[in-house]
């Protein structure tokens, strides 16, 4: 069986992308990130749920962007809650997916895997520079020029987005016949002390729309559920 | 006067390139990285050595990719001291570049900086992919795609490479002339635990023969002086 890594934080998303990996007959290679983000709920999850979602090994990369900061999710600036807007939110973080995927290229190197996994969304994260097709496709560019394997010729890697123009709703039924239990998929920017999911940030709300437009039961706790 | 991040190691090439970001009029913010590589030494010159280049302000980013492996450099794999080779050296480290540039893109984009500063060389360091020219093109582009700035249109990330066709002799007195003290970078794969560099690594092999070449005397003690 071929190797690939999973870029894995145990969202919804990331989920649902570990699940379509191993349908199309890759050995899962689960990789999150501590990278000093508000909550760590998504990580204890991740840990969690890997294994049980079929992936060989799971591995964690710890490292600080709160020094970086400029984002509501590693620094002080709060995380709106009065719906998604069309600028660049400022969830955005920056250079996060690049260094996600580094990451990932360097562990795909060691393994001998050419296939990385990211659940990018071009449609929901539309303000987000590093979710866009045209990124991707230059960071594949650069991964074969990266590696000891572009020069000696031995693969070619891709970068495999299979959620990249889903819906939400498409990503939802898409795990659910993939048997993916979405009860044990954490998201939320900005939880309860009682480890509710919000309901109000932008990640609670394209979820909770997403749930309602698949006609699917969403089984995540609430403590308000946005605008429905 | 315009940001420039500077990756610095504390070792003879990220110094002068430091050095030379400066005499280009940039104010530098320079960026060493702890990796878990074999010894620390190098941070601990890093730190003291960057502000009195000039660098305005100086961030170390803490990883350990030892987790993924890969390298002598990060792993229990030997050092080679038997001179340097045509291949991929094993001191190569998996994705080391795309990961140090990658979090150097996320510091420019919150110091509105475009200018990111790294002390490759494509002529002793052929062997390594990440060193190449196409390879630093190709993380040009991408970091147009990635970021704000690349959607927003307010600037355009550039990678400088002013060491990239230069040899190490060359190198050497581009920094004598800037007043680099060579004394005080560190630089030996597997320095002694005197803290003596070995003068037989690549690494020390190539610095003796730049110093030799270039007439200049290297400041710094060795255990050994290689082929000298």
């Amino acid at each position: 069986m071929k190797k690939a890594v999973v870029l894995y934080s145990g969202g919804l998303d990331s989920t649902t992308c570990l699940a379509i990996a191993r349908s199309e007959g890759f050995e899962p290679y689960a990789m999150s990130f501590a990278y000093g983000q508000r909550h760590q709920a998504e990580l204890k999850v991740a840990r969690e749920y890997a294994r049980e979602m079929g992936a060989q090994d799971h591995m964690l990369v710890d490292f600080d962007l709160r020094k970086i900061g400029g984002s509501a999710l590693t620094s002080a600036i709060d995380v709106p809650k009065d719906g998604v807007g069309s600028d660049i939110p400022v969830t955005y973080v920056p250079a996060r997916n690049t260094i996600f995927l580094s990451f990932a290229l360097g562990w795909a190197e060691v393994l001998r895997s050419f296939d990385i996994y990211i659940g990018v969304n071009a449609l929901d994260y539309s303000g987000y520079p590093d979710c866009r097709p045209e990124y991707i496709a230059a960071f594949e560019t650069l991964a074969n020029l990266a590696t000891k394997a572009a020069v000696e010729g031995t693969g070619q890697y891709r970068i495999h987005t299979p959620l990249i123009h889903l819906t939400k709703a498409e990503i939802i039924r898409r795990g659910v016949a993939l048997g993916v239990d979405y009860g044990k998929t954490h998201f939320c920017y900005d939880p309860t002390p009682e480890a509710l999911a919000c309901g109000r940030c932008d990640s609670c709300r394209l979820r909770l729309k997403g749930f309602a437009e698949a006609g699917v039961k969403d089984p995540v706790r609430y403590a308000v559920r946005g605008e429905e």
